[in-house]
């Protein structure tokens, strides 16, 4: 099938904010997002664009590919050297079941999408499932943060909350028993607190300085840095902390 | 002073690979870069660039700063929001003193900037300080890979081969006694690996299948990814590696 106008229009505008809250839908672009997009939904999926030079290649389910000329699919993909495939589809509602997994990673006002989606890669690769986020954060859905995250997203439970406070007390309900601010200066060794997987709730701020919220009674983790040099970014702090479960897990 | 005609085309021509081999200097923006060059290298800056609105805040020595209209700045800075800050300096000459710290990280065949600079400060932040490379990976004195590790490379002992073998050869030969390959498929668990940080040679690959080199002998490393999902890339893994090097130091 062809992509019609009015398609057309709609994957341009998803590249927004705005054109997002406006369908309720997003953009999915790569091959390896489409594919966590439909495992994880493929109800929720309209239609999927893919570039004449792709179609050989893919094997989605006829009725939903729309073949694009390769010049135009150039024009609305959001890389440089894209892969042919973007999926459109509704936007997930938040997870709203039992909090799954050893622990809760939450990013406080994270703004960046490439950090966003490393984040989301490796919590999904130590096979964790909780991704938490407060407002000020970037827009999980946003076309970047899809990208950088190859859809990862789709088969996390993600959940949104106003403030920390918010995110941490929904937690304590529901049976999380620690809240940890990673400190980019100071606070007991991440690789010596013993409680740090245990049913906890793990905060990674977005800011250079660190978690900018509170939470009365919330412990403080810092990564051992003996080059003396605060140098690592969020995604970098996060990919430490995530695999740290996972070598205790296998010990 | 201001900055002469044939300064700011010498910044422009640095942004490209063929005008830092020309002329053997690079460019490196930001501030916490240029301190970073300041700090290891003084003798090697030829000036500093810096934009109207930022020059309050600097404290180059003033012989070395050329002030710049804003407008024009922005122009030839290469990032969107800019600090304000380009120095340009000779290209350092690669290390040939003795190897240093616990473990050298080599880089096979990487090719992304975004990736060097991350695994340059994970590594500077680990206290380490070898980082070797083949050919095929990326100009770590590019303008990306400078922005990206904040300068961070001038810090470190950087070291250039054609080959792994090559590089693996010359480590024997400086005393380090294990090679050992980081696999994304399979190997011995880098949370077990006893004599992984032990005099050791680290190879990273840049490609989705990791190391394309071989090394006789070489041992294979691999991180456990419960998640069963081969979602990690080169930094990602890169920073593993590095901070479980930290752990064992510290405990």
């Amino acid at each position: 099938m062809e992509l019609s106008r009015r398609e057309l229009s709609l994957i341009r505008a998803l590249a927004t904010r705005a054109g997002r809250k406006k369908s309720g839908c997003c953009r999915c672009e790569g091959l390896r997002a489409v594919r966590e997009l439909w495992a994880y939904y493929p109800e929720k999926v309209r239609f999927i664009a893919v570039a004449e030079k792709a179609a050989a290649m893919l094997d989605f389910s006829p009725q939903m590919i729309r073949i694009v000329p390769d010049k135009l699919f150039d024009d609305i993909s959001g890389t440089v050297s894209t892969q042919g495939v973007i999926a459109v589809a509704e936007i997930p509602a938040d997870a709203d079941g039992p909090v799954e997994g050893d622990f809760v990673l939450a990013l406080d006002q994270l703004g960046d999408p490439g950090n966003f989606g490393t984040i989301a890669r490796s919590l999904r690769a130590a096979g964790q499932k909780e991704l938490w986020y407060t407002k000020g954060s970037i827009d999980p859905w946003g076309d970047k943060a899809i990208r950088s995250g190859m859809g990862v997203q789709f088969g996390l439970n993600l959940r949104r909350f106003e403030t920390l406070e918010e995110l941490a007390d929904f937690g304590i309900r529901q049976g999380m028993k620690n809240v940890f601010i990673a400190d980019p200066h100071q606070g007991e060794s991440c690789f010596e607190c013993a409680s740090l997987y245990d049913r906890s709730i793990i905060v990674i701020g977005g800011e250079p300085n660190g978690v900018m919220g509170a939470y009365p009674g919330a412990g403080r983790v810092v990564i051992p840095m003996p080059g003396n040099y605060e140098s690592i970014n969020a995604a970098q702090a996060a990919t430490v902390l995530i695999f740290e479960s996972v070598r205790r897990k296998m010990s």
